[in-house]
């Protein structure tokens, strides 16, 4: 059937959606969200189609990307079509059958999500069914060499190519802005792309944004790492892997992450990395909240790495506090500038210094985490970093004390005295984000007190800081109901860390997917 | 933020969407697919954020069903702010997660479905968990109770309130047509609503069509029965179950029917119905394929009946063929109508006195199918039928003959003499679609020969009609394609039913969800 397209101005998040009358679709033997084939005469392509009660007879509203894919004007003649299924939607409904999926089929669901010819309703199924039956070594390593075929790729010329990741989920780790500039310094290459927070207070690419601009292109990321052997990078316009980012749309509602194997990996393989480690906080309030569970999420990363020829280390680490004191970007980078010129908190070296050191042994160096830290004493590692930073664009000169923090602040005291017994990551997350962290760089939190520290009654626990009184209310009132650090004279005194009473689930919170 | 309403002149199907840029949305601190809360001065309404790149600052652009519940014209002022997120949305992730949902949580998510707080993605993750986690008996019960309690109810005067229900899957089942004149001719009260084909070449609203309106008022339904004890009408606006209408707007898709119990018990309830008949047909190419699972589903349905104070009876009938002959609305109504004069096929007339007779033994009568078959042949279940066919709206004279077929026909004939040893059901209802059921009422296939029949070579084995030519040929190369009938000369000898030749999942049918 011919239709007249009508342009709707609007976006449909990527996909192709068209909207026509309940009418003809009935006379096109269509119903909402199934799959019609526009043809123009300068294209094809296949849209989700939309109907509605009210809509003039013969038109068909286009969503932005649909016209610009087809080139159509208002009015631009668009025969249309019921199209055949996709043969993936098959396959999905046999891994919601409990089937394994072969490799082409995963690769055909791949296909089809980048070639946006998947609902979300259809995304949203398949991610469900992965997480309840879990999926193989064989459809991970399938997974991720289909998310790498869909996207791009960069080849650097100076291997091995060294990487770091933290499958994250604690607030405040600004570990990457040491172990790049160490990694850098002892001279090997580490091309570090990272991505901002979703549900988090600060993430990597926003940490390093309050420093230098992170949006580079490929051809100058290319340009910084022949320059000075590293970047810190935002890799969300890299299109390292856009399947990863259409099924991350649905799961961030849902809060799952069946697909964390395949996404960070193909991202890694992407960049071309060869040698990485991966930091897996464990906390009870982190991403991983067992040991157990971290060694076998490690095991798979390093099996899925042999599959995918890179060498892969892990580290287990402590999650149960934010990583050094400050949480938000311009907070968190003045506190990275900080520890490269010596003067950091013991927690933020120690994981900094030790994940460089892994990292430095898997190309073969000895004794990694001390040749990490001569680099960080030495000054050397600060050096590495204003390179990096003026690589990018920034002003190397930048000094702690030039990253200004929210105007306003205040501090949440200790209604008592004793020891800091637990502090709880989640709360912390949130309490942060109400202060207008990561959207106003100076806001965010700094802790005056981390686990097992004297505090006296009316000492500060923690400062806010915040754009203006609105949020800092905001964020204070949160610290008061939250209550996100526990004092007490000696442990086991203060054991009741939440009370529940009501007969409800744990609450929808924002898991952090973040990654 | 306040924001000016820009009217879409779309509609959501339903759901309450709005629209802005992506700058706005950073600046509430939301994004895409969050929940907004929108207050006017006249109301305040929920609804799903989306947003766009290039959309004008300070605009927030509403789907129809939005602007008509907060009553907005072009530019009307609109304070948004960000929700949280539904209680319901934690209850659906412990379900992803295989935990067993309590009756108030179920309840939640089921008022949260209704009021449209929950969106695509969120409603196909849950109806994912439930097809993959399955229900437990308490969840089904919490379940229908929901779904009656968020839907309209009716309640009839003249208890006892008699229904029939088939959980579907055969193609060519218009037993109902002769199950409720028979049970209101034996003095019962059975009002029976009915769906529409969604997949299927006929639903028996389809069918009753043929013959009269389906589309009543629920003033008009109470009439009617009051008038005749009996009805069949279409339920779909009648507003029974609004939830169930949502999610099958998601299970559809997927082809999944996890809410098969409750969906069809919270109507039947909704009814007022006391004692009901379910039929489970049983055949490969069913719904249900094995007589155990229909054994199970059985169970299921009478201790909900229980639970709902309702009497149920099950019957597993066979379903390896068509009901009849006739597949496509008119066709059907016409077979109806002929086995209500005597003249009908021996597998519908012993369907629908059987399932007549167990429904009349729940009220207590005694030989409920020989009581059936008298009433059939007495005649009184067609003077019955004519007089819903009146009270409905239709001509009461109505003959066979006067229902139209379409004027295009043809024969699909056997390639060699022998008997009809199988008959694929899904692919006869493939072709009838094709031939126009039930979209052009006139449509459809007539079988000349079932199974076990004796054939000879080039006779008929059924009989395509359609409306035109294009259809008629699409029908009949599918036929040739799909081969839906098997002949051979004695069992055993036609034992390939279908080639597979690549390692591809089962095609992504239609999979029947009409119930």
């Amino acid at each position: 059937m011919e239709f007249k397209a009508r342009l709707l101005d609007l976006e449909a998040g990527g996909k192709y959606i068209v909207v026509m009358g309940d009418e003809d679709a009935k006379r096109l033997g269509v119903i909402s969200n199934d799959r019609v084939r526009l043809r123009t005469d300068g294209g094809e392509v296949m849209a989700i189609l939309n109907t509605a009660e009210e809509f003039p007879k013969g038109v068909l509203g286009v969503y932005r990307e649909v016209g610009s894919r087809l080139r159509l004007v208002e009015g631009s003649p668009v025969r249309v079509g019921a199209a055949a299924r996709p043969e993936s939607l098959g396959f999905i409904r046999s891994k919601i059958m409990g089937e394994k999926l072969m490799p082409k089929q995963v690769e055909a669901i791949v296909a089809d999500v980048v070639e946006r010819h998947l609902s979300d309703v259809e995304l949203a199924a398949f991610v469900t069914a992965l997480q309840i039956h879990g999926t193989s070594m064989e459809e991970v390593e399938a997974l991720s060499r289909a998310m790498i075929r869909m996207g791009k790729s960069i080849t650097f010329d100076r291997p091995p190519i060294l990487d770091k990741h933290s499958i994250g989920g604690v607030p405040g780790d600004k570990t990457t802005l040491l172990v790049v500039p160490i990694v850098a310094a002892a001279g090997y290459t580490i091309p570090k792309s990272s991505s901002r927070a979703i549900t988090s207070p600060a993430g990597t690419a926003d940490r390093m944004e309050a420093l230098c601009p992170v949006d580079l292109k490929m051809h100058e990321i290319i340009d910084v790492v022949d320059e000075v052997g590293a970047c810190i990078v935002w890799g969300g316009a890299l299109d390292l892997a856009p399947a990863d980012d259409l099924f991350i749309q649905v799961e961030y509602p849902l809060s799952i992450d069946p697909l964390l194997l395949p996404s960070i990996m193909s991202k890694k393989k992407a960049m071309g990395s060869t040698h990485i480690v991966i930091d897996i906080p464990v906390g009870r309030e982190a991403k991983i909240q067992t040991v157990d569970q971290a060694q076998q999420l490690a095991i798979n990363f390093i099996e899925l790495g042999n599959r995918l020829d890179m060498k892969i280390r892990c580290a287990v680490t402590e999650g149960e506090q934010p990583v050094g004191c400050a949480i938000g970007p311009n907070l968190e980078a003045r506190e990275a500038l900080e520890a490269l010129t010596g003067d950091g908190p013991t927690d933020l070296v120690d994981k900094a210094t030790s994940l460089a050191g892994i990292l430095l042994e898997t190309v073969g160096e000895d004794d990694g985490k001390r040749r990490a830290l001569e680099i960080l004493r030495s000054g050397k590692a600060e050096e590495k970093m204003r390179m990096i930073i003026e690589a990018q664009g920034g002003d190397p000169e930048v000094t702690p004390e030039g990253l200004p923090l929210g105007p306003q602040s205040l501090d949440v005291t200790a209604e008592r005295s004793g020891r800091v017994l637990w502090i709880n990551n989640r709360s912390m997350a949130q309490i942060a984000r109400v202060s207008g962290a990561p959207g106003s760089k100076g806001s965010g939190l700094l802790l005056r007190a981390k686990l097992g520290d004297e505090v006296e009654e009316g000492e500060a626990l923690f400062t806010i800081y915040a754009e203006g009184e609105g949020r800092l209310g905001q964020a204070e009132k949160m610290a008061r109901e939250l209550e996100p650090m526990g004092v007490g004279s000696h442990i086991g005194e203060k054991m009741v860390m939440l009370r529940i009473s009501e007969a409800a689930a744990p609450g929808p919170e924002r898991y952090i997917i973040d990654r």
